[in-house]
């Protein structure tokens, strides 16, 4: 039996870095783990906590399989975007207050392994593609839907770039052209409507204009600003009629995306991540519902829209897998 | 000097069939013609017609170049979708009233030429990439505007046609999730802001809206339903302030379709082509604005976007083009 050789996976973000490592084939995981990100300690602070993190991973797996230092073949790190992939550098990251760092070089040269980036978001697709709900499939869209909307694209079987790294921005689909402002300048985004703060946004904005019957202030003790997309989903699960309402609504944004994105791309695959999914149900059949409407019927009856299967590792797995396919040229 | 050989291209549209011959190199072109594709006369009198158009192309070709008819190697069909391209069948065309039509065995089976099919918007698309306006993309979206919006997408140098043939369907992208009915049954598709009709219809429904003293109603004698798009084009060279309202909203319309493809698709060119560009820079100048005012800064740094170069024989160049990368492999 020939000695199995480790990947670390690193998921960068603007509140945690996930890690882990994953053996050659994706069949193991070891020393998974979570730490909070602490942006404000700078880049170079923020790089300490990578380091310390991946050692704490290497470590893990060592215990855990007897491995070496030796059997761990490189990372790959999944970091917010605007990327420069060739040079390693994060452009931009507003979440971090990042600007030009060399990212992909500063993780090298700390630990002398081999060293990849990719979006983050394209990292959690690729990780639901290659073990996750979007197994087999040969064109697939996947949706990051959290504090934005986040959005990666495999097509023919590959990881797609487009022209500057920019593809796959999803969230930025216009769903109103003249609809609301979205934080990245344009009007009527799907991220403006759909991701976590735009869902309780849409709740509070509905509880200060009428005079409901909703359980949703009571469940934050009359602190609106306290509610969150996740206090919305509760509600809704038992019951109250404005909570589903909101998410009924964010279905309907969501479907028409999704449409836009059946009609253009004719994926076989769309797979949605992230905070949205503990909707469940109350969420996916509307939206499912909705899309099909929307879209052409061949482009829906082609594709399966499904939640993905990995949640909180989706980003480290994907960044594995992002590192196998840039230096061993497949999964 | 070896024997130069010929492709045929054949465009084939609700209302004219264009044909042509081009050398193997895409160097000359022969026998470039368009007849009334006369749909009423039903599939198999169109296959006459198309029969007799390819016929005539193959005779004009012989006169002008001395060929002889072994030096024509095959045949490129551009139709209507949606169709299955493996076996050659037109599926649906509702503007010739088609169903399930086996469209390449017919043209082969005639001709004793090996046959190929795909969208006529795919086609045009690559005829402008092979020849035209979008020459040395590596990811090309392009969108034709006419009576319908038609779209076609090479990615990574190749043509992409998704998990059932319908990717690129760039008219049915939702730009308001409450606009608009859509003849494909959605709402607020951007074909129902922005093709030549939907232009026409909103130029007609401000006229009756409001007393404006636009110069419109005059230039059809007073028959509203005679305004269509290029009359719209028309009157806003000559200065008519609604008609100049209504191209500058087209643009805007046109201008979020396609910050949304910057943003998903990343092209390199966004090639645009159809009777809407017979409104010049009156539409592309506002169009470029627009579209640099929604989508991200990198996106937009990466594409140029541009009027197509082959007016009327996109078609038939892409056709040939779809043709050799089929039954050769590439360009």
């Amino acid at each position: 039996m020939t000695r199995p050789s480790f990947i670390i996976g690193l998921d960068l973000g603007g509140t945690k870095i996930s890690a882990g490592a994953l053996s050659e084939d994706g069949k193991h995981a070891h020393g998974m783990r979570s730490v909070a990100t602490q942006a404000e300690l700078g880049a170079e602070g923020v790089v300490d906590r990578i380091i310390g993190t991946i050692e704490g991973v290497i470590l893990d797996t060592i215990n855990e399989t007897g491995a070496t230092r030796k059997d761990f073949i490189g990372i790959g790190v999944g970091a917010p975007g605007p990327l420069d992939r060739e040079k390693g550098i994060v452009v931009v990251a507003p979440n971090l207050g990042w600007k030009d760092f060399p990212l992909q070089d500063r993780v090298k040269s700390r630990l002398g392994l081999p060293v990849t980036l990719d979006n983050d978001a394209n990292c959690a697709t690729v990780g639901e593609w290659w073990l996750g709900a979007a197994r087999g499939g040969r064109n697939v869209v996947g949706m990051t839907i959290g504090t934005g909307i986040g959005g990666g694209i495999i097509l023919n079987g590959e990881l797609y770039h487009g022209a500057s790294d920019v593809a796959g921005e999803i969230g930025h689909t216009t769903i109103d052209v003249n609809g609301r402002h979205c934080k990245c300048g344009n009007y009527g985004c799907l991220e403006a409507y759909a991701s976590g703060p735009a869902i309780a946004t849409r709740a509070r904005e509905a509880l200060v204009r009428e005079d409901t019957a909703s359980m949703l202030p009571a469940m934050v003790d009359g602190q609106l600003d306290r509610i969150t997309a996740e206090v919305v989903y509760d509600a809704a699960k038992k019951g109250d009629g404005l909570a589903n309402e909101i998410v009924r609504d964010t279905a309907r944004y969501l479907g028409a995306g999704i449409a836009t994105l059946l009609n253009v791309i004719n994926p076989d695959v769309i797979v949605i991540a992230g905070g949205v999914t503990r909707a469940g149900e109350t969420l996916f059949t509307p939206l499912r519902t909705e899309a099909r409407r929307r879209a052409f019927g061949s482009a829906v009856k082609a594709a399966r829209i499904v939640p993905g299967e990995l949640p909180g590792t989706a980003g480290v797995v994907g960044a594995v897998a992002t590192f196998k396919m840039r230096t061993q040229g497949s999964l």
